[in-house]
């Protein structure tokens, strides 16, 4: 339903790079640079493993511009533009070239006839034409490095604008130029403000309405250095920007709205190429209800939706998600300005003890950390403040004293604690006499401390002085509007620099050449079926994983005389291609611990797959494994990020509790186990009431050698789901008790 | 941690309505307004059927107030204070009787030298006395109404001010007048705009710093038309002001600030009242960080955390909880001012397609409902709107038509839209060209329709001539500054309509007088002790809630006879006063299906329980119960609201999903199956894997006795837990198979 009005969406399986082993995609064959890849560049799923950073300097800043249909006719919507853009080649020091085939000057400025007859090689050329297909080549011969396509009715308006976009983009591959847009705006040649100092947001946005109320936050003093409006991203899209702002020295945070991801493995990394500089991505992405159901033989399919996968995706690389533009503003200006934090440690300052009990409360239950002042701290505090209100933390006033120097005393002795990394001062009501004196000394003592300094003006007039002028004239002070915006930026700060700190990339340590399994298990994969539950344990063995004493027999004499081989008691299970939830067809019988009831059971079970008009392969007979915790873990194709890894509760529970993590490879085995503390369910792990603790590290390895399964298999493997997998007491290892896996 | 500010505390036993059957606590046997309750006012437990509303008319608007320490002397608070005083006395028509015992005159008003010798009987004294204590006595004489204490130094300090605060609401329960404080200020006493029209907001805090953003909201034209700060609730509390303003014509919805509720059976009547009335009540309650975690025997007492009966209670009586002062703001002030809504589903006009995905994802995520518009209204909208714009809902308009009378068609032809009882219209970025005139329009339409019309301005200076003046102008349209904080107004609109609609009291449903069952119970409690699983069973039996077929007996021989009895296969478990968690220490043995494992069981058991020093009362032979679902149902005793009732997910799971719904009794059928949708698990119910649905009506029955018994046992019981009830296949009920109770 909420498709994106911008021609790309999350959805469209023609852009994901799900590929076997060896079949590359051509965007991984290619550079999308131009430079060839090689072997050294590509992990085994043929998908490469660094992003492919264009160099914008001379997009954004350029020395010459071509104006291709610049206009100067009154009233026409070319004129506008055209005035605008003089305007802002002006600025930045470019020469402008209008190019129209019958006029001689626009504005004053000559023309040139066509594109073959400018002046000069440009370095980029703004396209007001309905159709920029045929400029492109034309802008290709003259070397021409960057265009921009302002044109609309394209995949925004649906099939035929679509296949338009298309041959616009395989133009555009062809050419070797970069083309943004088309259906983009004006937004990147827009009026910066250049007043403003300290590091700044770069601005990526699908649409420019969005991103409006980002750019107007220089009005409120924060400074921002670019605005890419990606419109339908034919060619460059968000994560060609994430990736250069993330190497340009000013920018301090980047900030996207983004409708549709293009590209799943391009976005991920430049996710970690800025993870890599420590450069904050904070992004809105629309699709919080794309549809999570989605048709699958697995449970794993079912357990994780479109959304959640995004979700996970930009966990895993060090995106911070946000859902409001408000959100989006407050938190990519906080962390654009804020050092790298000096400690954890929250402490909240307030001229009432009501609102720094509420503000405590709420910042607690988000996750911060309130540290309890030390005694000599608050005994310090007590000096200016009365001996009966509280100061352990939240510290309360009981008014900030505003005839002498005390007030400033109280903030700055708070910042000095080495507990503390951040101030956090929410002035619920302003009442001028005290909040402006206040206001004034949080804004001295942040020019004077390495430490972040956040207020929260509560007023919701904010037509105030000491917010107008005072706390947002202060480059050094986050001020915020709200409790809960202040708690997520301060938040996503605090977490940015715990995830960079630690930050090793899982794709230096992807795979790049197949494993000795991949061989086995590609023998035993058949095109466009699902595999007998017989088949799909040989491919879990392919890859090491353990799966139970089993054999597939075709008679009751041989059931009887796979049981004694495998030791009783057994479980024996109808083995066929197409069958899946084989419990609720009563496909599954255990606990047999006699000759007699084996034969029974072999019986039993054929009788019923006749009745069911399922074709079976045999019937298997199984090793009882009854001690342990019931997992699934799964492959599950994305169709912007290929295989995904899944893992959660298992056996009954997994259709009513939905408790499942996924993640995107590649990752490692820290994200293996991160997965694990994400499950609700996760104390079964633990062992309860009395049960001994599992296996982790065996589920830790199960899941990491699926990871492998799925990178090495690719778009072969359709779908994988060991369910359960039964994790045994600690030291014990981990089984496949049964698995489905669909190949396509 | 998060103890409040001023003296009230939602944790204090010492407040909690926590009596058996028989035994009132003083506040229900006389009504605090004076009168005396009869049988006919109190429920089973002894506790008030209906709110205590206090006549409050002379409190906000008296005809005389005395001052009692009224001064002139520049520089002293009370000077300032007295001054304010003097100025509200003017203003609603109020003589103002300074006293002093010196002073002949105050500001030139002459002064009584005693409350004695005032020249008339006062309705309201307003305490600026350090001591109000002494004073309270000489008031009450002179039959003065009302009385509110400034002074601080009580609760709020620790146990010696909660010590003087004990005295003087003693003083006052005596005096038969009403307190407001101490520890309160000038709040009730500030000048409202009286130029405001339509309803208004009446707002109740205990702390004025946090209620000032509220009060701000005149200046955006918001009405408010009281504020009540209720300090440390000595006497009036939260619960007193709810029920007056629910019934004050003026008031559209009352905001709240609680940082502890003084007495939770108050409260839920107040809010009882509030909704019969079909007032809204938003309440910000700070405590979501309050330790979950009790000390419980039970499993049911680790369930829910304190906060979360809080919120359960909220949730029951139509409460609108929100967590930031912004969310009050803005949830109250649109439920104060929209008329009820015509129909539940909302429509999304945007400017920018971009801005309605985006607005629409969140709605929908949210909950609401975004019918898509018939093929004719999308014509209809088409005749004004490109055909390539989807209008389906949201509504793309491509930019606002300003040249003419499109714009305000489009709105209009929406707003007639019979599925449509809401129009969201975010204005992400501002364009005055455009965005001037949609305001307009918008607020025209506004004025010609009975359907809710909102507006998000999103652009973050909001010194715009087409926010401040045109849309705040209007009380017709609700405007806010962010997508989240409408969505979750609009949601509580929608969601405190159907509330009332449908809202049957379940105070005029609670019993009255004890059951049948009662007396039987009563003999089986064991005042300070936990009950052996058979005594616990027996309680249960009681209240009519099937227990296995089971014997207790005392040797291995009479074990034996007890399982032919009972019938094989049997559970055998140990059962005494102090065991909990059996299955932890060995002391269930299940399937036992001969005589033989029967007497070794029973050996073992006893065994078991010598060495772990636990006495017995003997050994349970049980009929075993097999197929079923597993939760549980108990009783825990909040020190706020009483006995609660809990359903959850039981056996093994219980401890690691903590999957659990409370409610606060009385509460109906309706509320017990509520409990069971809030499970996220709640899927098991209705079977999953081809198992048979549940027998959940035996379930909800389960719930309503349980509900019964924590009712009439009141305090006596201190926990109750069953733990397993399994559950039965549909038609065949519900077994409690073991149970845990603990007397008070």
């Amino acid at each position: 339903m909420l498709g994106s009005t911008h021609g790309t969406f999350t959805t469209d399986p023609r852009r994901a790079h799900v590929v076997a082993c060896g079949e590359l995609p051509p965007s991984a064959v290619h550079g999308k640079a131009g430079r060839p890849l090689t072997a050294d560049d590509l992990d085994v799923s043929g998908r490469p493993l660094h992003a492919d950073v264009p160099d914008l300097d001379r997009f954004f800043r350029p020395e010459s511009v071509a104006v291709i249909g610049a206009s100067d006719a009154e009233g026409r919507p070319g004129a506008g533009i055209t005035r605008q853009l003089i305007a802002w080649a002006e600025r930045v020091g470019a020469r402008l070239h209008p190019v129209h085939p019958t006029r001689q000057a626009v504005f004053g400025i000559p023309c040139s006839p066509s594109v073959a007859e400018l002046p000069e090689q440009v370095d980029l050329a703004v396209l007001l034409v309905a159709d920029p297909l045929p400029v492109i080549e034309q802008l290709a011969e003259e070397k021409v490095r960057f265009a921009v396509a302002f044109a609309s009715g394209f995949a925004e308006t649906g099939e035929k604008g679509a296949a338009a976009q298309a041959r616009l983009a395989a133009a555009v591959r062809s050419s070797g130029l970069r083309l943004l847009g088309p259906n983009t705006n004006l937004n990147a040649f827009e009026k910066f403000r250049d007043d403003l100092e300290g590091p700044a947001i770069a601005l990526i946005t699908q649409s420019g309405h969005q991103g409006r109320p980002l750019f107007s936050l220089q009005e409120l003093g924060i400074r921002l250095s670019h605005w890419a409006p990606t419109g339908n991203e034919a060619d460059l899209e968000t994560a060609d920007f994430i990736s250069y702002f993330a190497e340009r020295p000013e920018v301090g945070a980047i900030a996207c709205y983004v409708e549709g991801l293009k590209d799943g493995r391009a976005f991920l990394l430049a996710a970690d190429r800025a993870a890599r500089q420590g450069v904050p991505v904070v992004a809105v992405k629309v699709g919080r209800t794309e549809a999570g159901a989605r048709t699958a033989a697995s449970h794993t399919g079912k357990l994780t939706g479109a959304d959640a996968v995004v979700d996970a995706a930009m966990r895993q690389f060090g995106v911070i998600r946000v859902d409001g533009l408000d959100e989006l503003q407050d938190t990519s200006a906080l962390l654009a300005r804020a050092r790298a934090p000096l400690a954890d440690g929250v402490a909240v300052y307030s001229i009432s003890g009501g609102t720094g009990a509420h503000f405590a409360d709420l910042a607690t239950e988000a996750g911060l950390t309130l540290p309890t002042l030390h005694d000599a701290k608050q005994a310090e505090l007590h000096q200016w403040i009365p001996e009966y209100l509280n100061v352990a933390n939240p510290v309360d006033n009981g008014g900030h004293p505003v005839g002498d120097w005390r007030g400033r005393r109280i903030i700055d002795a708070i910042l000095d604690d080495p507990q503390v990394g951040v101030l956090i001062c929410p002035i619920t009501g302003p009442f001028p006499p005290m909040s402006d004196k206040l206001a004034q000394d949080l804004v001295d003592a942040a020019e004077e401390t390495e430490k972040l300094v956040c207020v929260v003006w509560g007023s919701p007039v904010g037509t105030e002085d000491a917010y107008r002028r005072t706390l947002l004239g202060s480059s050094r002070v986050a001020t915020f509007r709200t409790f809960a915006n202040c708690i997520t930026a301060v938040r996503a700060h605090l977490d940015h620099h715990r995830f960079t700190t630690g930050y090793r990339s899982p794709f230096d340590e992807a795979p790049r050449t197949p494993s000795p399994s991949f061989r086995k298990a590609r023998a035993l994969m058949r095109p466009g079926q699902q595999l007998s539950e017989h088949a799909a344990k040989q491919l879990l063995r392919a890859y090491g994983i353990r799966v139970p004493r089993e054999q597939l027999v075709t008679s009751a004499a041989a059931a009887v005389r796979a049981a004694g081989l495998v030791g009783y008691p057994v479980v024996m299970k109808a083995s066929g291609p197409q069958l899946a939830h084989k419990t609720e067809l009563g496909l599954v019988k255990v606990g047999l611990t006699s000759a007699s009831q084996v034969r029974d059971a072999y019986r039993e079970l054929t009788d019923i797959a006749r009745y069911e008009d399922a074709p079976l392969d045999g019937v298997l007979v199984c090793q009882m494994v009854e001690r342990g915790v019931e997992m699934v873990v799964g492959v599950t194709q994305d169709p912007l990020f290929g295989p995904t890894v899944t893992v959660g509760l298992g056996g009954v529970l997994v259709e009513v509790l939905q408790d499942a993590a996924v993640r995107v490879p590649p990752f490692g085995e820290d994200q293996a186990k991160a997965m694990l503390r994400e499950l609700r369910g996760r104390a079964l792990l633990d062992g309860v009431r009395g049960a001994a603790p599992c296996d982790v590290d065996a589920l830790v390895e199960v899941v990491l050698r699926v990871q492998r399964m799925a990178l090495e298999l690719g778009g072969e493997l359709a779908e994988l789901d060991i369910n359960p997998l039964m994790v045994l007491p600690r030291g014990q290892g981990a089984v496949a008790l049964d698995a489905l896996a669909v190949c396509r």
